[in-house]
């Protein structure tokens, strides 16, 4: 078993900083310690197998993304990352953890599929793993497997307002889920898109001619999504489930769920990097055509990026601040615009749907700290702490104290990162494109720990196929 | 310098729990490590002056009391609990930092106010206590004191809308205080009631022949109160000021404050065990008569209880889940029934206002936890780690981690704790009575460090009188 | 033609009362005039055919009943009053307008379901009588017969969120629905109840064995009727059209019209007198069964009737007093005990769901008014001038004004009325149960005019089979 | 006694329109009949005086301007119109009432000071008026004085939060008064604004230099206003008095109305013509300075313009088609530029407060039904039934019906008015400049009557000074 010192850094938890060693003992962090290297006069530094001098940077506690889909199968094509590459590019962007969704379709056997996802991920992950499971269609048989998947520790499960014969459940079907996690604990997860709706404004632009990504998130107005997130929260009410709502990202919706949390509700909202840093408006791209062009296919994704003229993105930041909104995930969902997005040239609607951002996070929500919309602290509990803590993993991960796995990130806020597949840009998620191309990142991800092995550092990938273990998750730690 | 390891106890910090021990060299914690008291093979235990044996306790950071009022004068009488007598009994009830308010009456020089509250302090206090100072009739003056005293690590200024001709300031006056508030960035705390309606109300019951203690609470209505935060908040939006409103009572308040939040603004809330615990109606008491008798004089606090058919308690502890109220202090500010709240027999508008609780806060707080109210963090977050952010502690205070001041508290959960100056339980400060005689507490404050050293054990003080030093705050570390 | 003077009453429109004679030329007002029964020195009551004495009584337009259900087929068996008797007992009670509900289901042609209503009704009707079509299963044919109705006087249309296979619409075809309403001017009215989650509940609850009729209430519980509010509203806010949510009973679902209202949305909602009378407990009865007995069938109507422990009632009448709700209608749907209610021993799901009041809605109303609850023109704003405004009628029918329809009310303040089917109580419907037996109402219909035309005075019927006609109406006049 | 009939018009009352022919006989109105001039074969146009021939125009109930200020004593000028001059131009506009304010200053006799406004007017105007007492500075006598009021038909009083030392009361003044109101049934008006906070804001813009008109506007924020109606709302709560917020400009202030009125309370909101037109940019005009020239000063009103970045003028026009807001009045207060507004040359706290609008309100309000914001009804009701209603005249003002006083204006939509001093323009009242210079309005006041006698026609004035009478006012008609 290895040991590790990191010292000299600034340990960043969740409510403040403070000048601190980290001392890793095999897997595990064995002590947080006043800077020095000594304890009670014992030379650590000396003790140990490796020492990072973290002087000057951040030393914080590996990011956890809750929201991934690696080699998702959809529309008869897969998220184009593999366990394999979309952990590894995570490790890049100093994520040690990610949960990724078990995806169940309709006909299809809920624990087969979660059988299936292990074997996906098994042997394969850079980083440590854990499951959401998604249940379409929600059936007798899927109450059962709630209570099965939790003793796994499967404890999250992922509902759909939208997708009609692929994910949908009725209010009906949902309000059964949500009698069995307000019964079990379970965190109840949402997709909320009035899909309906949806529907019916995509067939009707199709039939107008309006055919370019653009069309995507016109077709997708924000009272379809304030209009399902609200209905989520009555069904919670009404069962007293806690629910959490996945990428939101209209202002409206966001002010349903504050309003849900003032009554007291565990309610709770996850955004993404794409709804804090880009804008509907961005699908049209430099084309010349009023409508945009094709390349707006890179951002298509859902919930949909929402225009800049109606204030989604200021507010989104606000509600970082104010604890509306209570972490950030990618919803990571990788695709190619390479025989993968281009299924949509002619017909927006069969773009394959999905951002890739899991190597981004830490640096895009580090830039909040730069340009004073989080604080330092608050920044590690978005991308960390709170991930860890909603999804029963707190202790072991999202947090830099004793007991806790050795997953800690050492970040250089000096530092700089441009992202891009361009030229002397970092990309290392399997895509033929960037989303984020020519996003200049200050701060740059040094050196990164999995439980205490040095899997990144300087650039260099220095771990193994195979490293990240399964996470066998806990109810939520966040209740109230 | 003594070195102390706590061991095999459950530290609990603000986001969660841990098996950990603590270890303190001197006044500070070195470390905090994984349990087993070794540390790469040095035997830690065997190292140490003592060991503290925490098996099946909690290990929390030492309560931080941010709103007390020891000897403060007032209507020609002093509260009653001297700076000695009241740390020390903050001190048996796991309280290690109070911050007090240096009281300035107009026409007084505030800076010479603050060194007289130096004077009162030094040298006698048990444990460690900052400054408040308050600021009435703001004038030239007070502005250039503000930016003085920061310097002198007193960064929050209390203001009143109420008591004319006492504490008063008129909305001018405190607008150009906030005005130097967001400029200087010290916290604006209110004592928000609308005192020139409240005043008009006790004359009309007062001619009436309202007199006993229980009008005290109808005069002070819940609209005084909501009208008062409602005004603040104004002043802070128009201002940039961060406002700390003091003792909220009435859930109407709360929501004015949640809003405030939920709009983005530094808006925070603090309450009291006695708006949680008890109601308007305990000041009727076992009389027979109607309108109460003077045992009501017993719990005359302003804010005042409310009553208990108005849902104000449960609304104040839903708040302090959903974190619209941030934080809990006592606002402690004991008086005896003989001599000081007998001085309103006959007119309840001349006892003095107050309430002892210093001693009492972390275990009448710890009933959430047993009542499933709050949870464990949350407790060690209302109680310590919250108090030590919003008035800039934080790192030294409200914090288990390497480098903070050794103020630790070992919870005994099993333990059970009578108040009371009732035969055979437990009562320090120095009054004639308990505003909390009889009640049952589940959990027990075994053992206390403040800086490294024990000041209590097993119900006996081994601290002295002086131990306590001055905190010099910083800014306020809760902002967004 | 006859002409009639109503001379020495107070009129009372909706803004307010005046001391005047109503002078009636064949079907039509000819002229309010100051009291006095002269007009530049001509003579008027020598003059007419007829002279009313309404001293010491209200002289208030006819009422409008904007929500009936003659004879409509549900369940197998049809309501129990057809058009010739609802319409007699409509008039017994002050009522001179209804609006009906033309029913189609699945697959049925909405323009000969239209035909056949009006075959129903013509030559059978006691008063003047208006459709509104109901629309289930919305289609193309759907959107072409909005149009073609429109034409024929129809410009309301009706649609449901619950009772799946029978009225249902989902999502995407409510929003084509309103579409074509903000495209045409139609009003969309919404029963607005979560089906989907009513249908699970409902199934639990007989699965536990509680079949009584109290559960009626508990399987359609607020949050269902909230959230259907909402969601229309939202559909509302997307496409513009004007939305109507038809018999609003829950707080919650006030609440969310009051502030989509706020937000200057068209839209409206209608309550009715059960919600405002009556409540859940109504339905336990005298029972000594914990869960009522089948007595309770007689209340069961959807929305159902609310808890008095929760605060619906004064909600709503406080609604109807700041105008978040605009009118009352009845939602008449009656069924006898016998043979029709009785279908639901056993599975209270089985139960026609209905009340009759058509005839008691003014007195009922009424009493507000004695009760301070609301003013005397607002009375005859929620039940006649509003309703006729709302649905495109005014001018004719609403308002006692020249020019309009001569349907005139004498109301007698001082007048008394015992409801019910016992000995010596008022009744006029088919139904062998009054849902309001020993309601004793303060005031009385002493004289009825429909289109100048004595149909009702003092307690005798003095009109004929097909005396009403029907109203042909234009598109809303309340909209903003 | 003249009799008049007004043929083949368009009568609009507050609900609805309808086809009539006015019949007034003296001073009163004594039929509205069905068009035709007959009316049981009596020939009436034969019969009448004067016929006037209203078609294709308008006959609406004369315009009820309840806030002007004639003559009104500030700053050491007086308003600029006399009672004369004021109601002449209220006269040309179709404004047949006018309720203006007595002004009592502190120490000054409220009784004497009401005789003496009765001096002011009697005799000298051209249409009603009635009166509002303003009292400053509450005391005793103020209290006894609002009982003595009401009996002479004053049945409104209106507070200060402003203007220290002039008109200012304290919240316990206020609270004394409502609790009055309560009792007696008055009408509480109220300037909202926080005057203490604006002297603060007017006094650091003076020593920065900023002196032009612009800065009026500035240093009254929204905060100020939203600030001071949510107060008055508070004790309004408290006491139960019912309560009219006057001159409502911000958006925010708005919102707080509308939350009370959710909530059941009665209190209302009046707004101006220039809070519907004109914004905060209008005072710097052309003027190339960055803050703008003296010119300004002719649009200095309070509450101020509010600036169009920020969409008060979008919600006010919104809260007047949802009856947030309930009326329109002018808060007419002319002062010229010459000598009067020159004041405050070089100080814009010394411009003299107001806008003179009396003779334009109908036809500015007019402008909502041209371009839609609100309906023709509407438009009756905001600027004549509801001020009639509110303030106790309906009946005898603000309604087309008999036994209401003959004040009836023929108002053609196709004329056109230009507004303005300039050549070939309208302006009436004694002003050296118009604040409405430009303005085009679609329609025009054709003929006004007043009590029967036309006293404008064509342009012309055809009354005689001393036409107008004392207005004696009964409580609100429209308390809910």
């Amino acid at each position: 078993m290895t040991t590790t010192l990191i010292a000299n850094g600034t340990v960043v938890n969740a409510t403040g900083t403070g000048a601190a060693d980290v001392l890793i003992d095999g897997e595990t962090i064995a002590a947080v310690l006043a800077p020095g290297s000594t304890l009670l006069g014992h030379d650590l530094a000396g003790s140990v197998d490796a020492v990072i001098d973290a002087a000057g940077k951040y030393v914080i506690p590996g990011g956890v993304d809750a929201h991934t889909h690696m080699e998702m199968p959809f529309g008869g094509t897969n998220a184009s990352d593999t366990f394999e590459t979309g952990t590894r590019a995570a490790a890049f962007g100093g994520t040690t953890s990610i949960v990724d969704f078990v995806v169940q379709y309709p006909e299809q056997s809920i624990l087969e599929q979660y059988h299936l996802w292990h074997e996906k991920a098994a042997g394969n992950c850079a980083v440590d793993y854990g499951f959401h499971q998604i249940l379409s269609d929600v059936q007798d048989a899927s109450l059962t497997a709630m209570d099965e998947l939790i003793a796994e520790g499967v404890t999250s499960f992922k509902l759909f307002m939208a997708y009609k014969g692929v994910f949908l459940s009725d209010d009906g079907q949902i309000l059964r889920a949500f009698q069995k996690g307000a019964d079990n604990g379970a965190m109840m997860m949402m997709h909320a898109e009035n899909g309906a709706m949806i529907d019916v404004l995509v067939q009707q632009a199709l039939a107008e001619g309006k055919t370019t990504p653009y069309f995507h998130g016109t077709t997708r107005p924000w009272q379809a999504e304030e209009e399902a997130t609200h209905r989520a929260i009555m069904i919670a009410d009404l069962t007293g489930a806690p629910l959490y709502v996945v990428h939101v990202s209209a202002k409206q919706a966001v002010a349903q769920i504050a309003a849900a949390r003032d009554r007291g509700l565990n309610v709770f909202g996850e955004t993404c990097p794409q709804y804090l840093h880009l804008s509907l408006e961005d699908q049209l791209g430099a084309s010349s055509e009023e409508w945009g062009d094709f390349e707006g296919a890179k951002w298509v994704c859902s919930t949909p990026l929402r225009s800049k003229h109606e204030g989604h993105q200021q507010r989104m930041w606000q509600s970082l601040r104010t604890n509306d909104i209570q972490m950030v995930s990618t919803d990571h969902c990788p695709f190619c615009m390479k025989d993968q997005k281009e299924m949509g040239i002619g017909d927006f609607s069969k773009i394959p749907n999905g951002i890739g951002s899991v190597e981004h996070r830490v640096d895009l929500m580090y830039q909040g700290v730069v340009t004073g919309q989080i604080t330092l602290p608050r920044w590690v509990e978005l991308t960390s702490t709170t991930p860890a803590r909603m999804f029963g993993m707190y202790g072991k991960k999202g947090v830099i104290q004793p007991g806790a796995d050795g997953d800690v990130v050492v970040y250089d806020p000096d530092g700089h990162t441009s992202i891009g597949v361009g030229e002397g840009r970092t990309h290392h998620m399997n895509m033929d494109y960037s989303a984020w191309e020519g996003f200049e990142i200050d701060g740059h991800v040094d050196t990164v720990l999995s439980r205490g092995k040095v899997v990144v550092d300087g650039g260099r990938y220095l771990g193994a196929r195979g490293d990240g273990r399964y996470i066998k998750r806990g109810l939520s730690q966040y209740l109230v």
